[in-house]
Order: structure tokens, then sequence, then C-alpha cells
């Protein structure tokens, strides 16, 4: 399966950190930007403008026409090739980058929405308005993914909720499929600030059976 | 002391629930809109999209001109009275929200800021583009306060950091003070989920003495 990461939160990008593919060069082929590749075999194809600055420090300082324009040629000026799955990591909110995605990948095709929340009311909150913004622009909601459900505590090994709530109560309202939860795992924090495969180091982990669930779970949405 | 926190997270506009002010209806006087009171002794006003929504779960689908407009008229055209201090919260980046803030406060006075990180990497990484940001535009960095530093395990009550970086690592490189560390407490969670008071609903935890001395460390940067 060949999959591309498309990261446009402009101000804040973090897919270059998170798959340790920090400061290589973008280079230009005839088709347009060539994306970075996270693996050798090349399945896993990056664009982010964490690419195009020079100091990773840097500030993007920019109003909304001017992201919505970069996030227009992420989509068609970048050589992606044949891709399985265009995955668009948006920050949060409902403003000009989630407009520019839609409007730029309308012509393609948009299978839909996967929304992340955090179990306190405050983040199912501002999911209730993604729902809201996925329904007026009529975007499939191909689930729910609950993030920091609870703590692997390292110390008693307890997983233990961090709140009383819960976004599953969710479904009651909407008819949106809750795809699963992932825990605040202090082993799966570490592997992402250094870049490494969890799935690969930790495959007998209670977080490693959660993802996967998630991921079989949106993968046969994609089917459906 | 009179506060004000003007909410500019128009996409996700949380503190009318986390201060219990939920669905009051904003009205008008010869002086503009009056805010909306959190206490009976009027000395916390609070003034956020949240009240002009007639649905909490309504999306706000704007793109930046018309965010920075409303910024424009929540600075201008609230009567916010006699205050010592307006606190204003905006959503993560350096984008519309960050720029509108600053030209409409620019003629009053800008104190500084406080930038929140978490101890992750990808997030220190979204704090040192913010730290950029305020060199850039000249605003003084009041301090970096550091939320969710650990979790305090309800099982075992220990304090587990939850990964191994800390932003106290920002201060190699910037001249920024850290003015605290905040854990990931259950309490808090929950009484910021029910719009409770934490500090004075739990004097005694060590949550409690973490709140106190960023807040004391902040107002001592102001009188400085």
């Amino acid at each position: 399966m060949v999959v591309g990461i498309l990261d446009v939160d402009l101000c804040g990008p973090s897919i270059p950190r998170m798959l340790c593919v920090e400061k290589p060069e973008v280079h230009q082929c005839d088709a347009g930007w060539v994306p970075v590749y996270a693996d050798p075999q090349q399945q896993l194809a990056i664009m982010s403008i964490g690419f195009l600055l020079e100091d990773s420090d840097e500030a993007v300082i920019w109003r909304g026409p001017k992201k919505t324009a970069l996030i227009g040629q992420f989509v068609s000026d970048v050589a992606w090739g044949e891709l399985d799955v265009l995955l668009v990591d948006t920050p949060p909110g409902t403003s000009d980058e989630h407009l520019a995605v839609l409007e730029n990948l309308r012509k393609h095709r948009v299978d839909g929405a996967v929304l992340v929340t955090t179990p306190q009311a405050v983040s199912t909150g501002d999911v209730r308005r993604e729902i809201t913004f996925c329904k007026k622009t009529a975007v499939k909601i191909l689930g729910i993914v609950e993030n920091m459900s609870g703590f692997v505590c390292p110390h008693c090994s307890a997983i233990e909720p961090h709140c009383t709530s819960h976004p599953f109560c969710l479904n009651t309202c909407t008819d949106c499929v809750c795809a699963g939860s992932v825990p605040l795992d202090p082993l799966l924090t570490a592997t992402l600030e250094e870049g490494q495969d969890f799935l690969q180091a930790f495959p007998e982990s209670s977080t490693y059976t959660a993802i996967s669930q998630i991921v079989n779970t949106l993968l046969s949405s994609l089917d459906a």
C-alpha cells in the first residue's frame, strides 16, 4: 500500500519530526516537487512546509490567503505518483486550511474525515463543531479517534482514565463511528519524539493493539 | 483585581465551558457589547464567540479576514470597563488571530505573551516558532508554562513524567523564563469539565501549588 501524508498544519508542522524526516531537501522534477519518502521502499510519501523552511524554529506568520495558496500547490504541484491513500493532517478548527483542502481535493475524491478528540468536554465540543462542518460540507465522517483516553502508568502499569467523560457519548447524538481509543503511553510518546516506529518496537503492548484496531476500522470504512 | 478574558479561538471557543458561563445572552449598552461576568462581584469579565452562537455545536466556518474583523470588534466594541489585566486566549499558531490581536491591542499596550507547551518535542517545536513570532513582532515573553508535565496517577499517587524531554531545555537556547509546570491531574480536568473552581475545591493539592506559583511568577513579571 502506498500512502501519502500531506501536512497542512502550516504554522505547526509536526509530521517531519514524528516520522524522523527532518531537514531533507525538497527536489523538483518535471512533474513538480518530489515528496520526501520516510522509507527506502518509497511507500510513505510526505509533504510538509517543514521541508521548505531553512530553520525549523522559523515562524510561518501567514494570513489565510497565503496559506490557502500553498495548500493548493501542495495538492496540484507535488509529484505524488500513484497513491492508494492520501492522508491530510490538518490543524484544529474549521477555517482556511480545511476549506482549502476540500476545494482542492474535491476534483480528485474525498473519501471522508477522521476526527480526533481527547476525552475532555472542551475537546469533544470542538469535535461536535467539526461534525457540523463535515455535514455542511458534505464530507463523510469515517470515524472518531479518542486520543489520550487514559494514562498507562509506568509505576503501577494501570491504565487510568484521566477524566470522567467519554467521547463515546458522542454516539448518542450523532451517527458517527468511534474508531477506537489510544491511551497516553510514555512509550508511544518517546518513540514519536525520536521518530522510531512504535508498531515495530512494541508489538506486544496494549497501545499497539489499540492502534491496529483503529487502522483496521478506518481501512474497512474506506472499502465500504 | 479585575480581569478580562478575551477568547479569540473563534473555531474552538473553550473558555465559556471551562468557566461555566455557557449560553448567557450578550447584551448591548451605549458603550457596546456587555461582557459576561463569571462571578457576582464582576471581577472576571469574559467575551467569546461562544456567547454569540445559537447552538454550541455550530461550526464557525470562517476564513481569516472574517476572523480578523470580529477580533477587532471584540477589542473595540466590548464595554470592558476598567480592567487591571486583559488576558487573550489564542488558538495555537502564528496566523490571522495572533496578528489581529496584536494590531488591535498595540494602541492600548501589550505587556507580553505567555506561551503554553507540553513536554513533547513536537509541542516545544511549536513554542520555538512562537518565540520567533514574538521576537519578530517585538512582544515580550512573560513566561513559558509547561502543561501536562506529568500524570498524577489516582491509583498509586505518583506523579509520573509522560515523556523524557522537558521544555526547560528551551532555556538553553532562549532567554525565556519557564513560569512553571502543571501536571495532568484528573481532579483538575474534572473541575474544568464541570466549570468548578479548582483553586477553591483543592487548596491542599500539589497541582494547586503549581498553579499558584505560575500565577505569582506571571504577576511579578507584569510589575517588573
